[in-house]
């Protein structure tokens, strides 16, 4: 662009600039949350994020310490009534299966294999950790890539009958959203797998591959048959990003304390406490699912059953309120919970 | 800032821009990498992000994918007589050893308390991950950075006299600012202490923490006196981010290929073949350190005395020269090589 055209633009950019403020009442501000009601969660996020941008007040953050942390499963997107991944891993098994006969017979596959609905949706973390070692090992990195976008593309969530990417909280895009354009990194900091993660949160979270934390297995590298190098997933575990791990995952990924982080469950704990635990303004929410019609309701927060081992707990909540984290009511706080409702 | 105030910068830039365009000859514009000399090097990497940038170019690059990396010891910055960091851990042994009598008597530490400055420049990666084991963990992530900070404050390289952070390349500032300048994110991976060089490569090279790939150890998650969350360093190695863990540790920690890689030695093979490996446009580039008079010259590489082990071997020369990597003669190609030399 030459200096004529540049300056062009800059004066027609001064003159959109006074008929922006001549088109808006004086102080009008669109609402950055048109999702979220009024209320002790709306407004939790909105001073934090006036006071931690405002240069004159005294819990101004930087720029480059702007760091925001998000838990995916239940904070994010729906996690019930299983895991996405594990569901995808269960389409693996089933496939795997035609070639390995053992699978018919060697827990947990067995109960994958089975049409016991009710048994698959409580294998445990434990059981997710072996069935990925048994069905994403042994492929290359862009194997597994193009494997995943393709069950993506084709999967189907049971309740909504829609793409998993289509099960995410629209309250939460915003506050993503708003986040960044107040200059905060966001990033995901899920126990689930940081590969498979990676294939979609530039799309659904616009959140780069570089800004997802997650449980990783290590890749061993070496040349295929036209000499150039690949990397392979491998069994062994190198990062396990869950309870304590988050804490460990985010220093070694980041190097930095965020000064916000949300999550939904006991698994969040550490990365809530770790964050909290650092000077001046710090914000840590839980989403609390407590509305059964719009989503689901679980965990003994306020009398709710607990349908799912390590999620939302009566002692979690209590923690919630002595260190002052602030917990969303899924029920009272989101006026959307998906973008198709909107 | 109101409407009003912001027009009336908006026609101050204006001006700006005019005046600017009357006092700079047509077409000119300043050389980007002042520091290297016209040949083969300056030219590969002027063509590289000429082509890279270029919407219209067969070989253009989008900005979210334009990643470069960037070894640290012999290619930002001195690695002799012996690596930075090695150094400062020899410093600690020494402080350790006041408590700790069975240093005196058992390796590697018997040598790292010696007179014998040549044993010590011999000290292997494997004796330095003993030493690290030893001297760095049971520290907090907050002690440990504030004493590396102490120390590269008053530490200085026996040679130049001058604090170790003074001893970074020119020519490669530059071009790490180049890059950046035109949207490259720009990473070290280095087989150093991943912790340790985050400490000072904001300042020094104007890459935050969370772009630093390095060898790093396990954090284990504990609580201080106070209750507060406390992450200390733990001896278990997570990431031994040498050879093909550089491969590994750029897929873990950035999820993508790079699209150009920078180092000087045969722990850099990996990385610069991952990174040639990917299809379009690819740069990879070694530093071969050849200028004895203004800084040192080792490996076997054109007949240079091969005075330390897994350095620019004849066999990673030939393998530049066949791959297509532009080799980089400190000598011939850098017009200066420290910025005091400016």
């Amino acid at each position: 662009m030459n200096h004529v055209r540049l300056a062009s633009c800059l004066v027609r950019l001064v003159l959109c600039v006074f008929l922006l403020g001549h088109a808006l009442p004086a102080g009008a501000q669109a609402d950055p949350l048109p999702s979220w009601n009024d209320g002790r969660s709306k407004d939790a996020v909105l001073s934090f994020v006036k006071e931690t941008t405002d240069q004159t007040h005294p819990n101004f953050v930087p720029p480059e310490a702007r760091v925001a942390t998000f838990d995916q499963d239940g904070t994010l997107w729906v996690e019930h009534p299983i895991y996405a991944q594990l569901s995808y891993c269960l389409t693996r098994v089933a496939v795997l299966a035609q070639t390995r006969p053992e699978f018919k017979t060697t827990e947990p596959f067995k109960t994958v294999l089975s049409d016991d609905a009710r048994a698959k949706s409580k294998l445990s973390r434990q059981d997710l950790e072996k069935i990925i070692a048994a069905t994403l090992t042994g492929m290359s990195v862009e194997q597994f890539n193009a494997e995943v976008s393709d069950w993506l593309d084709t999967a189907k969530d049971p309740r909504w009958r829609r793409p998993y990417t289509d099960l995410v909280y629209q309250p939460m895009l915003e506050l993503l959203q708003y986040l960044r354009a107040n200059g905060f990194k966001t990033y995901i900091v899920t126990g689930g797998g940081q590969d498979f993660v990676r294939v979609y949160a530039a799309r659904v979270y616009d959140i780069p591959p570089e800004q997802v934390i997650g449980t990783a297995g290590d890749v061993t590298y070496g040349y295929g048959k036209d000499g150039k190098p690949v990397l392979t997933k491998a069994a062994k575990l190198l990062l396990d990003n869950d309870e304590a791990g988050k804490a460990q995952g985010i220093h070694f990924m980041v190097g930095r304390r965020p000064v916000a982080a949300f999550g939904n469950s006991v698994g969040d704990r550490q990365m809530l406490e770790y964050t909290k635990g650092g000077a001046g303004a710090r914000l840590a929410m839980l989403v609390m699912h407590d509305d059964h019609a719009r989503e689901y309701a679980y965990g003994p927060a306020q009398g709710l059953p607990d349908t799912k081992a390590g999620t939302f707990t009566q002692e979690l909540y209590d923690q919630a309120n002595a260190q002052g984290w602030t917990v969303i009511s899924m029920k009272r706080d989101w006026k959307h919970v998906f973008p198709w409702e909107k």
